[in-house]
């Protein structure tokens, strides 16, 4: 049950979003321009780092969200997200988006932990400099909607295709709407 | 020296800013609702909670600079803020505060920490269901904002009037001007 009086029956962040709009608008206009924005990496990619870092918080809501929502997006599909999931270092993604997805994980323990050598590894790979700082502000994101949605113990639906209906709306119609 | 081609000599999170405008918009709305819009905390007590996460993360320019922030509007000023910083249990705050800013601490650490019992402490002291969701979210967004400036090895300044000196520009015209 959440820790204070949201909303019933409105999934996870959203019910935080229903209960605070003031705080919701600026929340998803950073989603938005984080993983729908003009950018050298595709929206599938940004929204996989993103389910990448929620599943290493072991944030349920988020991590079926947004896994559900990369899995649309990305060739691979689900099988795709679950293996990078599984195991980032194996999985069938360019090199750049791998060593882009270990600043990520660096980032999501504390930021102080990426070195120049994890820097420099994505850029040998091709990453920019601003694909590398919006890789470091999604994994920092992440870091915040994840205790959000679980700090206030949000309602977290268990089904599945709960998860990708909403991928279906966010797809098209993105975060603000 | 910053991971990425960051503007010399601008300190800390403004670096990223100026850096991608982008993102700065939304994050410095959401700072702006979060630690001065209408609220029944005040913006020194909101401070102090962004103050003591941070210094928590260990992020040097953000606890300095919310450190500052609160000092400014507080009437315990610096004092007050390294009490709180060093043991918030004895610090002369309000027990309400005291309540809340053990719940930021777990939120810190993983949002699934905050227990019901932690929830109900604050609201014993009289905290508000706004007041303990803004908790949370205040201690979430600083994990992503300590993040953010950390990960990216933003430039700190080390002389504390480099940070009075904004704390006066952000206590007069806010996150956004």
């Amino acid at each position: 049950m959440p820790h204070i009086d949201l909303p019933e029956g409105v999934p996870g962040i959203r019910s935080g979003f229903e209960f605070r709009p003031e705080t919701a608008a600026p929340l998803c206009d950073l989603a938005e321009v984080l993983l729908r924005g003009d950018n050298t990496l595709s929206r599938g990619e940004r929204e996989l780092i993103a389910a990448y870092v929620s599943n290493l918080n072991e944030c349920f809501f988020c991590q079926s969200s947004h896994s559900a929502f990369a899995a649309m997006q990305l060739d691979g599909g689900m099988d795709l997200v679950s293996q990078v999931k599984r195991d980032p270092a194996t999985a069938p993604i360019s090199d750049k988006l791998r060593a882009l997805l270990a600043i990520a994980a660096k980032v999501r323990v504390d930021g102080r932990s990426v070195t120049s050598d994890d820097v420099e590894a994505a850029r040998a790979e091709g990453a920019t400099d601003v694909e590398i700082h919006d890789t470091v502000l999604i994994a920092a994101a992440f870091c915040m909607f994840n205790r959000y949605v679980d700090g206030l113990a949000t309602w977290a639906p268990t089904d599945p295709e709960a998860y990708e209906e909403n991928a279906r709306r966010i797809v098209e119609y993105g975060y603000t709407a």
